[in-house]
């Protein structure tokens, strides 16, 4: 169904940005798991509008954003039944929306919404507000929240903004990157993203980026073979985040001018008889399913679409008019972007194991 | 399931490579569809090894992959019930694979199956062979004779092999590409092409490329807006078919250097009153919903695994090993994975057009 | 999955007994259902604990069990997104069941869920507490506001209690059942039903009954011939309620004894012109489909195995224990479980209806 | 989808009585399951036009009913993939049916359908044929393959034809009913029964029955306690078989006029320390879940509609007719109904048994 996301860890999302608030149900998550609140917390906080992490490229919207459990829980832990939750919303104003109600803005869904339903809710995008993404980072903490526990980490930054690349100016280094400004993966390149995106802001214009999320520890098997492959599964995934336009798995776009003989991964025992790839050309994933070696994707953010420069349009009445856009709106989807995403691949990969014990359950011995 | 692609518009396929045949049952298949057989078995030729299509490129393995279908059609026309159809295998050879039943081969699932079964058919893979998506290019040629007549069109052509792109030898033409040598989108690029591979396989080793898929006629409105977007699952179908390692909508990848106001598509009425685009960087999707533009997407195709020359790797025993690899195998998934691509996409499409047809009969009237 | 009913219109309920609260989230819900609060209230109320209905037969738990809607409604009309809502829990006693944890009550799932799960949890039930039926009520209360909208409503009532049929004591009247105490469908029986229930109370036993629903003004051709039938998803409906034993159709276990020219409803064309039944031992379902007369089905509802009488069984711990159990246990699982079986019915037949009308949108014209 | 059965072990099934013929797509098929072919086809032949088996009772229709796997098997087990299989239809007449094809026969879903698809195929009945069934018996054999290497063994025994009760005439005996005449559980009834049809059918008029299904070794702790609960998912089963119009779990009806003291199965150690239940009234599940008991439920099947007598009914152009059915119909859906209902309840234990596999894997240890 359209809200429901997963098919054993099954995320269903509900909610609107001006409605009472954003929430949702998360069906098969397993029992025991210690449902560290703080933890959940903090990634949502890193999706929050004006967060610590944004810099210059935020909204000003202001939104307490906590969450409040409703199910699920007994004594700290997971009972297997289903966790819901819910986070109000406290800061609504939906009369910044009001003059744009009848203009169909570029890059938006506005003209799409009208040829599909017959109307438009103007009012922040209903269900397709950014908002609706709180329930994600929810469902992607919980999932975390496993993962961890058998040893899969994962990691999500910024590779780049407006064409500035982070290792152009300093060694990717993941260990801190959840907690530095704009998810960067080093110190240095934080001032040029803060300069560009203020230059960026001055010229009444938007930027994108790139994000790049790694999973570390995934065990070699997950993925089908056939139709629920692990990378078409991601893929899904990250495509779905709105503003994303280009999803790709270990060297990705490169791939299509490489070699076989360079494209891939060798292996080699080594001398204390370690198994070791060559290479991770193939970001982890070979024929659909985890080679053992670290999960690499990309997702390519487009700019935002609303922007204060002057723009041709036209309107649901059929006139051309020129629009200007102004309000709450971020300059970046960079770094809000960062847990969501993240929060998509980690519920990948919980159903992703799910699916595996499930099969390794089945056989007759 | 693992084995089932679509919600509405269901393929659940079937076979192995070495076993009797490939099939597939298509539930949810509308009523009334006047089944071309001959349409089908044309996309079935295109995908055919050795097929008139793959100039260089192309296996030795013939295989006759007859269409029979076994249910859901009535003088000549779809009757809603299930429409079941079985493709057999006549041209087996597993003695082929013998010598690679104990080797991990670079860019194969080998070891990520051995680490999910705890076992491995060698037998040309199995479900995971290249033979399955047979049953895929049955389901999108039936989409396409439903989506054909309500007006949508689906074009699939290589944009470039190995690096070389078509665009640089003459114009990019829709109009015969599915007939041309390497589905090439005009005639100036085929020798280059031709001549490229020929080279590579002399040199022992194999190549990738790009494909586009464009689909022409979809109206405004396709595409949920929270989680079944109609971007997330092109990509989910792409990304899907073995090789793919990066999927882009629109503009893909260049999106995150460009900015706000260039990336936006303008909208105008012009002095006939038509409503036209500017451009079409959205590559007809924005907000994961169909604009009205075409659908314009790209998979990234690695170079085939299968290389003839030496390299480095393991066997299941433990010990590090030198393979060379022969047998029937293509050099370039291209052109034969065209056919497929545009299949998934069709399938694809095909379903969401359902999805919105049931949504618009939901209301209260 | 596991908490979740319905295949297009699709309640997924969540929360325990003794948790937060109960709720649910509706996704499939068509747009513009105008959203009667008092009508959903209403039917919750006749499932309360302690309620007006309930005569002698009630629990003295006392909940409010008012009703907050989350999301999915705007301006007093559903807006076609997920339609999520929670009632608090605000007399939790969980203390009274604490001498219950080692014992396996006879009648009870106690073991199952030992064998299940490795434990259980005591306090009233958890997820398979009688309170999880709110979620239900709730959802099938959306349900009937729309089909009431088409023209179909349904009418639940208690048929027998103890094997007092009501039909022995006066005429069966739909009009006001579902007002009546017992729901019982004529005042006659009212005070018979009461006195035997206050005789089994002081016996320090429980008992049963029979409930009847029917579904006025479906139309033919709901259900689908193969494995949706509308027969089969209403027994998966009506069994699923905890204490219902057997779902019978239209004549139900009669027919078995039956003959074919007997059991055939047949069909004439009175002198006006209309088409006519000469009797509806089919219950209004025919190979699976509706034929247009009432719906009609029965569901045999088990004594309350809480009894306060003493039983033998055994503990957790391998002893023969004896058992009487106290609490604030219902005597009659009649009439609070009438409104749920309605509501269950309600969702089935909604979700047949939009099944159906998807359907006739799917066709090429 | 409507032509799936089951969510972990799954059935697809596919074809028309009066097409090439009828098949199935198994997916989720546990891998290593050995493939006793001569089960299958003994199963198949059990539900055949004409068999051994049904004495007085059958059509005259010979079909050879033949089972050809298409995938899923090597070396005789089943390999994890889609089992896919195939059964020609050798036998078609449907210059029978030409006659009916303006009638609405009474007792059959023809208005129905004609209601539902604006037309209906006259020639047997298409999808809703009972030859459809035969895909039903091919995955329900698979499953007891699987289910009696796991200790679960299911019998389907005819109860009683037309109100005579086999238990009237001699002991119930499971152990050779699968092989006797009618199914039947004893030796005694069997004369009876055969002579009541021949009546029967010389009076032009046909008659029903009821099968009961015992599963034994059924270990306690399947099904699941919200939705996914096991009598719900039987009753789904059962009734999902054409002509059945109740089913019951246990003592079924009964229960409403029983007590809970004497409702309910007590347990205690015996002597030996072996846990026993002084009864079955519950017929092997409490709260949905299994007990660890034998699993008992009951179908109650209508007689036939197609009789020979004459009945009045309508056109579809809307006369009052008088319609009397030759044809090779059967007299009775006993027996051929018993081995499809068996097959139903292997599916759905197989069902539960891969779900609580499932379950038990996902806890964090």
């Amino acid at each position: 169904m359209f809200n429901t996301f997963g098919s054993l860890f099954r995320l269903t999302s509900f909610g609107e940005s001006h409605g009472p608030g954003i929430g949702g149900v998360i069906d098969g998550c397993p029992a025991g798991i210690e449902v560290d609140e703080g933890f959940i917390q903090a990634e949502l906080d890193k999706r929050k509008p004006n967060n610590a992490f944004a810099g210059a490229a935020g909204t000003t919207r202001n939104e307490a954003d906590k969450i409040k459990i409703l199910s699920g829980v007994y004594e700290g832990r997971t009972t297997g039944t289903p966790f819901a939750f819910f986070i109000e919303n406290t800061n609504q104003k939906s009369q910044d929306y009001s003059k744009l109600a009848d203009s169909y803005r570029p890059g938006h869904a506005d003209r799409g919404y009208d040829m599909k339903y017959g109307f438009r809710d103007p009012r922040g995008g209903g269900r397709s507000s950014g908002r609706e993404t709180i329930a994600r980072v929810v469902g992607g903490a919980l999932a975390q929240l496993y993962l961890k526990k058998i040893g899969i980490e994962i990691f999500a930054y910024t590779e780049a903004i407006d064409g500035i690349y982070a290792k152009d100016f300093g060694e990717i280094s993941l260990s801190s990157c959840g907690e530095r400004q704009f998810f960067a993966p080093n110190v240095e390149v934080v001032n040029h993203w803060q300069k560009r995106i203020e230059e960026v802001r001055k010229d009444l214009d938007t930027l994108g980026g790139v994000v790049c999320i790694e999973a570390h520890g995934v065990p070699a098997g997950l993925g089908e073979p056939v139709f629920q492959k692990l990378d078409a599964c991601l893929s899904y995934a990250l495509m779905g985040v709105g503003a994303v336009k280009a999803v790709e798995i270990g060297d990705g776009t490169a791939v299509a001018a490489s070699r076989g003989s360079k494209n891939n991964d060798g292996l080699q025992y080594d001398d204390e008889g370690n198994l070791c790839y060559a290479s991770n050309h193939a970001g982890g994933i070979e024929g659909g399913i985890s080679n053992g070696q670290p999960i690499i994707a990309r997702a390519y953010v487009k700019p935002i679409p609303s922007v204060a420069k002057e723009q041709k349009t036209v309107s649901k009445q059929g006139e051309n008019i020129v629009l200007s856009i102004g309000g709450r709106h971020d300059i970046c989807a960079i770094p809000r972007i960062v847990p969501v995403l993240k929060a998509m691949a980690a519920i990948t990969l919980m159903d992703m194991v799910l699916l595996q014990k499930r099969m390794e359950n089945n056989g007759i011995s």
